[in-house]
């Protein structure tokens, strides 16, 4: 398969890709040093980066911005951040991207563990993370040609703990390799609508 | 309680309002013939309503626009008309609103039972519905000075069921003012992080 990964070279990635690539071709896609570089931000740069890229079989994203902070402190404006960016340049990607998928391909986008436990001061991520999995409940029962659509929701990863693992006290990590068998299992399976948690 | 209904004058805004007066004072917001007008996309617009309107006791939105349309010919920009509306408006009016509630005081939220039972075209209503129950999912342990707030996920009502049953084949519908019920629920109730489901 032809496997485009938008952000693939984050942490979870960079995992992903590494998954993949013994079967299959994979491009990376993202802001900075990657195969293709795009904005999710800008439909123009999305299109612009679908175009170069020509037919593939699956699209993965694992990246998307977040607004963190105490909703006493949080503007509309702020809140818009993550809208924008970790939700709606997902969903641009997939709608965008529909369109160059062949019959059957996958797209599966990125959620997180605090769509159903919310932690503190993550109230756009919550909600952003629910937004995207409700995306994809209601996509796969859309989208045609047999275009499937997962999500997957990992808990922060042995990789990043040191930055994420203050803000989420008694959670368990996981390595980010773990994380990328739900991607594989997106890909390669037969399931679509599905939340795959890597939770523990 | 001083009560705020913003979308009071919609059709379930009304039956809330009903519901409610007999017992509190009840000030209605919207777009248009209502006590006090403002519109929930402007963060100036809504500021001045709060500032105008003083300490409430309950803030209610039963308002917001999405977009529907068949996934193949969805573009992101009209996706993000559901996300700046009924999404980012509600919020928009919880940060906002927060700042002018009284001690204990209670958010009342609307999302839609699409957030869990995704229609043909619908993928902004379930994405935006599945966004709103996450923001009060985590709303509700971030919001200081037991600040409270709830979703009230509706089926489609009786009084609409000639634009919207065609949409919702095997739904069943209900009286909107028996979601109203939810609604008083919710604000007189000890609850908070809840979504009260209306759904036969």
């Amino acid at each position: 398969m032809k496997v485009v990964v938008i952000g693939g070279s984050g942490i979870i990635g960079t995992a992903v890709t590494r998954e993949l690539s013994a079967r299959h071709e994979v491009i990376i896609g993202g802001k900075r040093s990657t195969d293709l570089k795009l904005d999710i931000t800008d439909s123009t740069s999305v299109s612009e980066f679908f175009k170069n890229l020509g037919r593939v079989d699956a699209i993965v994203t694992t990246t998307g911005n977040l607004h963190f902070g105490p909703i006493e402190e949080t503007t509309a404006e702020q809140f818009n951040i993550g809208l924008q960016d970790k939700l709606l340049g997902q969903i641009r990607v997939a709608l965008i991207g529909q369109h160059y998928l062949s019959d059957g391909g996958s797209i599966t986008l990125t959620s997180g563990i605090v769509a159903d436990e919310p932690i503190r001061h993550g109230t756009n991520a919550t909600t952003v993370n629910a937004a995207v999995e409700g995306f994809v409940r209601s996509a796969a029962i859309d989208l045609p040609r047999g275009i499937r659509i997962n999500a997957i929701s990992p808990t922060y990863v042995n990789e990043s703990a040191g930055v994420y693992g203050p803000f989420f006290p008694g959670y368990e990590s996981v390595p980010a390799a773990k994380v990328a068998l739900a991607y594989r299992r997106s890909i390669e399976g037969p399931q679509t609508g599905r939340v795959y948690h890597v939770w523990h």
